[in-house]
């Protein structure tokens, strides 16, 4: 228990520097009781129980759907269970994934590493980065014709790299779709608490198909999140879980073994992982803090998007679309002829050359759309 | 820099509480220095520059020959970088990897989820589990007849799970081999400080190939450690490092841009690699307490091992090779035919009959050999 105890300790000793000092050490102890009291307490492969009872009763209270601890696997981050998701579902060269466009590399590089065949789905710029299904089921059955196996389905949501937040009606359809044909849904959730706008709520891919009443034998639904990407951003600390339903028990099995191949993930991811998920509630004394905190960081998000999308709105040939949630803006950028002749002869993207004028002239980053896609 | 501020700060506040307050705490800054002052603090997919420029001096004080801090990916745990370069070196089920027998499940499982060829090399249990070289090249001789390409070797030394140490002209003719014959050589060095026998010392395989002076160009090698399997064995932080030398610089940009798919290792894990790798030195008021910890814990591993060792050989039927390292024996067992027979009856493995009689009868755990591959 050694890896456990010098965490928690290092709680509770910061608890004494602290005006919180008591809640902490409550808090402290309480993750020391879930991870001590349990059986099995060296960390399981999966992740340590208590604090998977902890995330699994955080997504209940946060979907009105039961979650079960035993669909919780705990990780470093949320690329290696997403790569090992993919893993499992490539055979060969001839499985596919359908995955947005444009989508994080995260998806793509690994779909090219794997050998398997990519499936793109378009994201609907005209309409904030949706998911247009005529566009969904025409891709599925263009690779479906070509003797491709269509395995699964990647969204995106809140979207990375676009910051668009699906539509209610959007999700339902895409569940619908994964139900009829058979695929897999593999739902990158991880912005989850970034959300900017006002009539957009969060809702869980799983909260959707649950509400559609569709249950465990209906759909088989892996959800990812971590500790990176919300306002919390703690990059560098690699917590993360996935939750994995609506797989018979065999397959359940081979996923537990492949996830027990990389044994657990490490044990202050997890603890933070399940802070995350069960954040302070208006009894706590740490509540009002915790609030202005959480508050202010995504205040100041929203606030950057909208400036950001307003100032590349008076742009002239640059267009974008309201930044809705996760971290990012998309602009689409109409270069002139002259500029597209300039990259050619460099023998460029001609959206490389702009990025990389662009940096030499205002030392401003950009990452060209072609990365992610994007054409 | 939120993540790494918090892992020093929490070093500080439990520095005040601890007598070597002052070392600890210039330790904690040291680390903040590292991680804060140098480009690109957030933690790089590699792993934070500071810190591999400390792991790589501390494997050049081990060796004696340098070790370059761009050669070092640090990583969590040593099971995600073995998969990587064993996930790069295979293409196809042609492609195969020599793998020593018995062995840990870590390679033999992966090999059968990557759909590879396993070429197994059986260790010599009557020479302490000694790599015999006749055998070694009999079988790469008889999986390339078969249209195998071997394209790589694991050693893993101390054993896992055999307990053994191999001496130095065992380890120049496993590096001549690999050499001559251009393999890449993947050396498990995880128990590199566990070693109880007083003629025996660590050597690293690239100590032993640089001191055969074998350079860059003459053989590819990489050497994984963490901090889970020592002494120190803190399994659930998940640090670890590799080691990649002798690659072309293209290859090279590949392992690099595999190893940014899934991100940065958490940085606790990071820090916690650096300590193991620059423990204090005789000049650091901690060095008296940190020498009596460590020799204690491994005088308790020694003592145990050798208990067991001899309790093993007194058994009828047992007899058990001489725990050199790590913190394994690997007793044989000679079921008697009766016992063969009831295990046949009962369609088991005699091996496995065996271990779950014993767990029945006396409450002890042993794992069956078969799980590691022999027979």
């Amino acid at each position: 228990m050694a890896p456990c105890a010098l965490t928690v300790d290092s709680l509770k000793v910061l608890a004494l520097a602290d005006h919180l000092g008591d809640a902490i050490a409550r808090r402290a102890q309480c993750i020391q009781n879930e991870i001590e009291t349990k059986p099995g307490s060296h960390p399981l492969d999966e992740g340590t129980e208590g604090l998977r009872d902890v995330i699994a009763a955080g997504i209940t209270s946060r979907d009105g759907f039961p979650c079960n601890a035993e669909d919780i696997f705990l990780t470093d981050g949320s690329a290696p269970p997403i790569h090992m998701m993919m893993h499992l579902l490539i055979r060969d060269e001839k499985d596919g994934i359908l995955c947005p466009i444009p989508s994080h590399s995260l998806y793509t590089s690994f779909m090219v590493l794997q050998g398997a065949t990519l499936v793109p789905y378009y994201l609907d710029e005209s309409r904030g980065w949706g998911v247009r299904m005529s566009d969904l089921k025409k891709q599925l059955d263009g690779a479906r014709s070509k003797g491709v196996n269509v395995r699964g389905l990647v969204v995106i949501n809140p979207g990375n790299p676009t910051g668009h937040v699906l539509v209610e009606e959007n999700q339902r359809g895409i569940v619908e779709f994964c139900r009829k044909e058979g695929l897999v849904l593999l739902a990158d959730e991880v912005y989850q608490e970034n959300i900017y706008i006002a009539d957009r709520k969060f809702k869980s891919f799983k909260k959707i198909a649950r509400s559609m009443e569709f249950g465990e034998g209906d759909i088989s639904l892996v959800s990812f999140h971590s500790v990176s990407n919300g306002y919390y951003g703690e990059c560098g600390r690699r917590g993360g879980y996935m939750e994995v339903t609506g797989f018979n028990s065999e397959v359940k099995k081979q996923v537990y073994k492949v996830a027990s191949l990389s044994s657990c993930s490490n044990i202050s991811g997890q603890i933070l992982m399940s802070l995350v998920m069960n954040p302070p509630t208006v009894e706590d004394e740490s509540y009002t803090s915790y609030q202005a905190e959480r508050n202010g960081i995504l205040l100041t998000f929203s606030r950057c998007a909208e400036a950001m999308v307003c100032a590349l709105n008076r742009l002239e040939g640059v267009t974008c679309c309201k930044a809705e949630g996760a971290i990012f803006v998309f602009p689409s950028v109409r270069l002139p002829k002259k500029a597209i002749a300039a990259a050619e002869e460099q023998n460029t993207e001609p959206d490389v050359f702009y990025a990389l004028r662009l940096l030499e002239n205002t030392g401003i980053v950009v990452v060209p759309g072609s990365v992610f896609g994007q054409l």
